[in-house]
């Protein structure tokens, strides 16, 4: 813990400060102490907690060290959010904004993490609880970064498809099928409509299917489903791999016929995320698999806002996304968030499609277009497609069907009278898979609500 | 949710598998449902989900789905540990061992991760918190690792150390000084006794302090020190980057002299530090920056213990673990059992050093040896060293006279009296970061005893 006289040291006004020389970071906070004395610390533990050499008389702090540019106490609550905390009468639940000289880490990826969500802010005695809610960072800050290479409209002029979602589906079964039945199972669903044939996050290059053979044959099956539709389609292959054998896979998969590749973003790393995307000639998929320890706790961690905006930063075109509905244990407004985070203005990167997923099929999609409330989004489904009765084909139509219905401002169920695709995926999905309930509030939108009013 | 009728295919009989053809996975989790029908649905849901095709007769289960092979109810709470619950009137915690047939994802660290942390268990309706406690690795899978390249030996061999532990600096102010004050502090610890100086784990290739001159300079003061002494030392340079530049900046940091290597595992990714530990020609440090957010939450994540062992199997020589005291959030047991991650049999993998640190100095020493019983690990301070009024080379100095009066069995007051630098560090460092108080012990820990059990 730092002294008293300390304090003033770590704290700044934010117009006193080069934007351009910062990232500002919202992170909320549980501790016993006096919350100016726990901000104070944790600055002082995220950069310059030693900033004097013993017997030279020195000051690191000025141009070093993490300011609090704002604190606001939250509330108390009688214990923290954590185990581990010594008993105290009470905590303070804080919402800080630092200002962080960037100039200490650069603009590596990898570097930053280790800053912002590293042993100073979680391993900081004055700060029981912790979660880092947003990153934002200045205009020239971003200029490093290239971002996504097609983004959106990237997409779009690919698919040929402006004026609709794009339809993705997830093959299934995930594991264990042959690339022949795969890519027949494929083709059925491109034919009855679906624009993006994806291999499940959990499929990858294995001795029942080589990613070669399943790139060639599910490649081979996209060519002559646009031929016979008319429209054009894109097979997404799984090259999830360690980061020395990532680039190759890439390779591979392109050259035997995938029109887009997926990595699991947190399992590869991000700073190796990155370099795929700087080698990439091909959209590539970000799918959140393991993401979930690091921001599914409400007061711990970090926020997906966060997670999906370092996604974007390091050039996913396309963003899996928890989504809606109780089996994804996020909160709708979160889930809005991080869908905004995919297309609102962030320097001049380009925009990521956002593809909030999570047991959807045709019954969920009027309550998730309602949910995102535009038309630049992904809609996903595996078993919706996949494990639809009458098989993929039947499955990819009753989700076009579906979005025939909304367009054409008719109710699901009525629409279904005449299509029977839908009619059986209403049937069979219209379950507790379908209802898409909302969860309970929980207090941390509240802080969410107030970061954008720092913000602005 | 599964059927009641899809549970037997999710469960097995262990003496029924090829043990050579499994992960075994053990979590622990909560969940409203009957355990046996929550268990086998995170079983499909990390593996075969969908097990067969619409109208195809055929089962995916056998040779590729996840099986329970062990399931003990440990108690029951009356709310989960996690916001985002649906009201329940009790809630099982339980304890469940997975035979994983490890053909779907082979031997890729990031496959691997997608799989145990993924999509399936993290985002199961039926399990509404959930860590993942440990991992078992059969020989033939540990074969495809070539793990730590030096070792403890290695090290001890480089260091020409074989009695004591290990003593390592963390050189501070740890961020703002240019290369020849820093290289001056590091001489000064060396000089005093400090075996190993490295950089902090959030000191970069930055423009007040470039890599390449970093090393250049701490190099030569670290040659001076070994000239003087007639000990070996070692510096060890922080090339934390994104993957594309990651094996350059190891490349210019040993031309430049540097005997080690340092970056932060999870920040760069496992991934990309098992790329960089094959090209790497000297001992690599990973340091436990970003771990936190995976790692702290008592129901919920990943074990330490886990991250720990996959560090050592994707090579790290140096493992710097959340180590004891109030500061570092972990309970005793838990760093007990990092500890030994590094060092207890891993197939024929070498053993890494494990350092557990936090706020170490020459008071707290006695008490981390007396807690890890052996001699094979890592002591580090940073302020400890660096922040003692007589400066750095006292800070050493204070170190050594520590581990001389527990060789001799003298109490560290009692040698204080005739050592200035120890009787320094005591009066300085004694306070709170001194006495390593014991937390108060959670639940967590009687599962990580059962797991043990379940094990042997």
């Amino acid at each position: 813990m730092i002294g008293t006289n300390d304090i003033p040291g770590f704290f700044a006004a934010e117009e006193d400060l080069q934007r351009e020389e910062h990232l500002f970071l919202t992170y909320q906070f549980e501790t016993p102490f006096e919350p100016r004395l726990a901000a104070a610390t944790l600055c002082s533990e995220m950069s310059t907690a030693q900033w004097k050499r013993p017997g030279v008389t020195e000051d690191l702090r000025p141009r070093f060290g993490a300011k609090v540019v704002h604190l606001e106490m939250m509330g108390t609550v009688s214990s923290p959010w954590l185990a581990h905390a010594t008993p105290h009468d009470q905590y303070y639940r804080c919402l800080v904004r630092i200002a962080y000289p960037h100039v200490n880490f650069g603009t590596s990826v990898a570097n930053m993490l280790s800053v912002v969500a590293g042993e100073g802010a979680f391993f900081c005695e004055a700060i029981k609880a912790i979660k880092l809610l947003d990153i934002e960072f200045p205009a020239s800050y971003l200029q490093d970064f290239s971002g996504p290479k097609f983004g959106i409209e990237g997409l779009r002029k690919i698919l040929g498809c402006h004026d609709r979602p794009i339809f993705f589906g997830v093959v299934k079964p995930n594991i264990g099928l042959s690339p022949e039945p795969f890519a027949e199972l494929a083709y059925e669903a491109w034919s009855g409509g679906l624009d993006v044939a994806k291999d499940d996050e959990m499929l990858f290059d294995v001795p029942w299917s080589p990613l070669t053979e399943r790139c060639r044959l599910a490649s081979a099956m996209c060519r002559r489903a646009e031929d016979e539709t008319g429209e054009k389609k894109l097979y997404v292959a799984n090259i999830n791999a360690d980061a020395a054998g990532l680039l190759n896979q890439h390779d591979l998969a392109v050259k035997n016929g995938a029109g887009a590749v997926l990595v699991n973003a947190l399992a590869v790393g991000l700073p190796a995320l990155r370099m795929l995307v700087q080698h990439a000639t091909v959209p590539v998929f970000g799918h959140f698999a393991f993401i979930a320890p690091i921001t599914r706790v409400p007061y711990f961690g970090i926020s997906s806002v966060v997670i999906t905006k370092l996604e974007r930063l390091v050039g996913c075109d396309i963003i899996g996304l928890p989504g809606f509905g109780p089996r994804m244990f996020t909160e709708e407004e979160e889930v809005l968030d991080t869908v905004d985070v995919c297309r609102s203005e962030f320097g001049n990167l380009k925009r990521s499609l956002p593809i909030p997923g999570g047991s959807d099929s045709a019954a969920t999609l009027p309550s998730v277009y309602e949910k995102v409330r535009t038309l630049d989004f992904g809609f996903i489904a595996g078993r919706g497609i996949f494990g639809h009765p009458d098989g993929p084909r039947a499955g990819a139509m009753s989700l076009r069907q579906a979005w025939e219905a909304i367009v054409r401002r008719i109710p699901l169920e009525e629409y279904a009278l005449e299509h029977p695709a839908l009619e059986k995926a209403l049937q069979v999905f219209s379950g507790s898979q379908g209802k898409k309930k909302a969860l309970s509030m929980t207090p941390l939108h509240n802080f969410i609500s107030a970061i954008h009013k720092v913000q602005s």
